[in-house]
């Protein structure tokens, strides 16, 4: 979302597809036949005694991708890592795409793209399997190498990538490298070649004038040693957990803002309206992004202290809930973006996705106006290629509701009752340790909150506390 | 392509796809079974007396689109027409549009895009129709119009199209407007944004706020009176003509610049590659794009007046070649356009594309370079999603043979004996009424060149001969 507003948007009918979107939901299961495609299938006892079948999505391209060389092969594979005479260091971002593709968040990814899946992402967000089907991919997954690396490559096939102190991440092996078309890269995936672009800035107008493409072979799980990894799940671990709970939905929640009181509404919501649907035990991924993210974004670890405040409070249900962190970059590519973000929840299992207005969307840059259409970012969702099995639930409008003292979904008919509380006005309240008004978010969510803007108050600097890098 | 150079790329195995395509042509079908998906069949008998199968290439979504309102009712459309409060002006390049849409080169497109189609084309190059199946479509075709006329059209669900006189060209039923995002367009179109992209600077950059969609009602066929009308030869005109010639293969060339030997040598080599391939009858069909083009490409009657010269010197044999323009305006859109240029085709009839060096490329407008990779173009279109069932051949390397005396495909272990003779250069010694090198192009083609170029020096002004507009 833009902003990280009070006001949510949830459509009249969340489980119909837009009119203006072609019959494009055609696979769209009702209960009984969830577990048609099922990659995992399990029987067993629930909490309330019944028999569930457990059936999650299937991955794309039908595996999940496990990039991490398996422990017995580790020591070797360390050792043959040494020996690879072109080392390539990676930056904070490289990092954080090496652990996505690592744990299978990309699949069928095996590693960052060559040329022939990079061109797919750009003109057609989607790549083409050998079998001829089609998986989502809408951002390119690219590692830049200079001139000078380039020419130190010469002819051969296989480069050991290397963290900032030097230790050895990965062997990128049959690799392809390949020219970094950087002004079209910008266009293509962001619709704006504007100065200013928190990714682009970070990742790509600085970075290599070269692509290089090829396998990863990650050699050991990818950690950051900051007291969060308990909550980084992989798509595995997560799928695991899911079939532990019996889950037979599971929808997942994007997010990379503090949550309130807003947001859980919408999350129990959407429960109730799954066990409306049929579902007997539709859980909950929080999946906030652990990234890169913006300098004025509230950095994940003070967010995953709000999530945790949240939890504890009950304002959502810990034992239908999952949270965990997606390791992901934020690109803020809008309706390019929220493709990656619904696509790498397929792998993780999730089968309904959650979509606010807006998504992945900031300002313009140079213009005073919002970088895309707010509706554009569902619309281009719900017609993604690749993303037809995933049920899209587009926002309801929620808002604070004076009559009730509470968050509530906006009625238009008694507009005058309900207030929004935009991302702007929450951080202003916050950073002037104010409080919003009773029933907006738990107190001590928002303690969290204020306590972080007095932190970087008290620092001098650029006002963003530092954030944890992964280490091998 | 970037320039009309004499250079021509033909790649080792034009009928093989390449190393980096997955397994993309699996519709690709033998002669024997190319019949399978006709759109038309009819059994006649050939020149040489024998049975000929003559079946066409299916037109995208199955049924070729005629937007021209049948001669009966044309009477009372255009009273109805009069009778629509709001008239929308159409300037040239919508005018060409309307025209490439009544005679369905874009079909299944009905009309000017609504919103669906207008977001499926910027992100996904492609559109989902409604029994599942996806058709390539790579650029917006859209109509803009202004602040004021979106305000006078209010509530209304149709509005009459009319010339830049006021004649009443067709009716748009079912409108929808929506918001014109020029920057996003641009970027994702062109990969840039990048002041001086011509398309832009002449149809977008200026035009309107919003977009307008709906179904067309043309209600005459497009006609410009310049004597060229004759080679406007519809998609439907088109397939007749290749079907009343027993034609077995249609292999289509786009170009947009005056032909030289070079491509002439390549398109009899085509051809004579589709008979060592079992084809009986294959059939160019020379296709020159007939719309907007930039300043300084040579204008479309001299062009056509430089065709005819090469195919009365007997360069090409008329016999299996079909002269006639496509009506579309020139985006200069590079890889993106390109797929534009080859779905057009398919639903004139052509089941093999040939594919240049940097197609629909130019240069860079603000930096000193092209503006795409010159090898993206061919590998975009054979990635492209709806261009399944399309051949596409790439181009092999032809230049001039100094010790033949004529084009010949360039052979790297005597590139001592080649000359290439670039656009810029070819551009530069008609102007110096200069001739090339004997055997470059046919002598009478070459004095249309300089005699177009005496006509301009003649000329004051911009240097560019005004070129004829369709009128109703």
């Amino acid at each position: 979302m833009a902003s990280s507003a009070a006001a949510i948007v949830f459509s009249d009918s969340p489980f119909r597809s837009s009119p203006l979107i072609h019959n494009h939901h055609v696979s769209r299961h009702a209960p009984g036949s969830v577990s048609v495609s099922a990659v995992s299938l399990s029987r067993r006892v629930s909490r309330r005694g019944l028999a569930v079948k457990s059936a999650l999505i299937e991955p794309d391209g039908g595996k999940l991708m496990n990039l991490v060389v398996e422990e017995s092969r580790r020591r070797v594979m360390k050792r043959e890592a040494e020996t690879v005479p072109i080392r390539i260091k990676l930056n904070r971002v490289d990092l954080e795409w090496v652990h996505v593709l690592s744990e299978g968040w990309a699949s069928p990814l095996k590693g960052f793209m060559r040329q022939s899946e990079f061109l797919q992402t750009l003109h057609f967000n989607s790549i083409r399997l050998e079998d001829g089907s089609v998986v989502n991919m809408s951002v390119p997954i690219v590692l830049a190498i200079d001139d000078d690396q380039k020419f130190r490559i010469g002819d051969s096939n296989r480069v050991t990538l290397v963290d900032s102190v030097g230790n050895p991440i990965a062997i990128l092996t049959d690799i392809e490298i390949y020219k970094h078309p950087k002004e079209e890269r910008i266009a293509r995936t962001w619709g704006t070649t504007a100065r200013g672009l928190p990714y682009a800035e970070e990742a790509i107008t600085k970075a290599g004038n070269w692509l290089i493409g090829g396998d990863l072979q990650v050699l050991e799980p990818i950690k950051y040693n900051d007291g969060l990894d308990r909550f980084r799940l992989s798509p595995s671990q997560l799928r695991e957990e899911f079939i532990r709970r019996g889950a037979d939905a599971v929808f997942a929640f994007q997010l990379r803002n503090p949550v309130h009181n807003g947001h859980a509404l919408l999350m129990t919501d959407t429960r109730i309206r799954l066990l409306e649907m049929g579902y007997k035990n539709p859980v909950l991924l929080l999946n906030p992004l652990g990234g890169f993210t913006k300098a004025d974004d509230v950095p994940l670890s003070w967010r995953m202290r709000q999530h945790e405040k949240v939890l504890e409070d009950g304002v959502l249900d810990p034992e239908t809930t999952v949270v965990s962190i997606f390791p992901s970059p934020m690109l803020y590519a809008g309706p390019t973006e929220v493709q990656w973000h619904a696509k790498a929840r397929i792998n993780a299992g999730a089968n309904f996705y959650i979509v606010g207005r807006d998504p992945a969307g900031m300002g313009h840059p140079t213009e005073k106006r919002d970088l895309y259409d707010a509706d554009h970012g569902k619309k281009v969702l719900s017609m993604a290629p690749g993303l037809e099995r995933l049920n899209i639930l587009p926002f309801k409008v929620a808002a604070y509701d004076k009559t009730q003292g509470k968050m509530a979904f906006f009625d238009p008919s008694r507009s005058q009752d309900f207030l929004f509380i935009s991302g702007t006005k929450m951080r202003g309240l916050a950073k002037k340790k104010e409080n919003p008004p009773d029933g907006f978010m738990c107190p001590s969510g928002w303690k969290v909150l204020v306590d972080y803007y007095d932190s970087l108050s008290a620092e001098s600097g650029n006002g963003r506390v530092s954030e944890a890098v992964a280490s091998a």
